[in-house]
């Protein structure tokens, strides 16, 4: 099967794709679309998401999945990426809905709104707010990882993939990482496995 | 296994469970918590969920899981209301992901800001962005269902359970459901379904 990832380099939600394609070694075509321009709200691209969003994945046959989160589960089936076992499969899945409702909206979009947005634009004013539930979130996942090496299972899987892609730059959204070291010894933990890649390194495979 | 349901009576995440529960023929013990007392922040509570929110399934083991759509996913595994086809597993949590990030904060939190906060209170200023895109949202559930029964696989599924339970409320957010008529025709086939219970419908097994 080639995929073809629709995509925007800096976002963290298609790095999590990029991450987890990268260590399954599994080759793909790239499309960058610029969403600081419009470029996923095009007709055609409404055609594939009508939600507008990258990452969005296309098969050969032109079905395609969005949801960076529902993209992962859907590429690591049958991997070491995601558990076999019911509730660790649940416990995944918990974590991931946490990443996308109580970290993604307070990680990820103070981020965006302080490197894509101009300085003087009326969305800074979210950022105390954002900023506040993101340093809870931090707190949240620094209390899991207090006892554990990862999210699950004690094993990487694609749980972690979902929470290292915004949190490894959270400083980028004005949230210090200093107050919380077990998620330090994670993020190292991370980005140790075999076959990581960074956030803007640029997939090969076009 | 007898489940423990840690759960607010008006909270639409809580009746995604509570909904398919009832559908599998489940008993369950029910414990309401008054979520605008604090109820769920308490160390007790935390214990069970470290993010401090309802709905959260406790086992007999004492284990619990939390996140409304990852309980769904735990509990449909297996049954017909979760299909078994790799692609259509991924377009159901595609469904439920995009319920938590693009609906859920645009749908159940203006309710929320309209029903359980005075009318004087500050957060009423978010009321006009959230709606905005909170019409956004339901826009793009109109045309998926524009030519479709349900959301994936024209098979009634935790997709539609997850969609439904803030959808069939959302006039109680400001948002109007006359222009979305294809939404309008899936509500009355979701609330047909066998073993369909109401909102509001107090569970019978404490």
């Amino acid at each position: 099967m080639m995929y073809t990832l629709y995509d925007f380099l800096d976002s963290g939600n298609g790095y999590k794709i990029r991450l987890l394609l990268a260590q399954l070694q599994q080759p793909y075509r790239y499309v960058e679309l610029d969403i600081t321009r419009g470029e996923t709200r095009t007709p055609q691209f409404l055609a594939k998401n009508p939600n507008g969003r990258i990452p969005t994945l296309e098969f050969e046959d032109g079905q395609c999945l969005a949801e960076s989160d529902a993209i992962l589960c859907y590429l690591a089936e049958g991997t070491a990426f995601l558990p076999t076992e019911r509730l660790a499969r649940a416990q995944v899945l918990q974590w991931m809905f946490f990443e996308q409702y109580s970290h993604e909206p307070n990680v990820a979009t103070p981020r965006f709104i302080m490197h894509h947005l101009p300085a003087d634009h009326p969305r800074r004013a979210e950022l105390p707010q954002r900023q506040e539930r993101g340093r809870a979130a931090l707190a949240v996942m620094e209390g899991q990882l207090s006892t554990r090496s990862y999210f699950v299972g004690e094993r990487y899987s694609i749980a972690d993939i979902a929470l290292y892609a915004y949190t490894h730059v959270a400083e980028e959204a004005g949230l210090e990482l200093a107050p919380f070291p077990a998620i330090r010894a994670w993020l190292a933990r991370v980005a140790a496995q075999p076959r990581h890649v960074r956030l803007l390194d640029r997939p090969a495979s076009r």
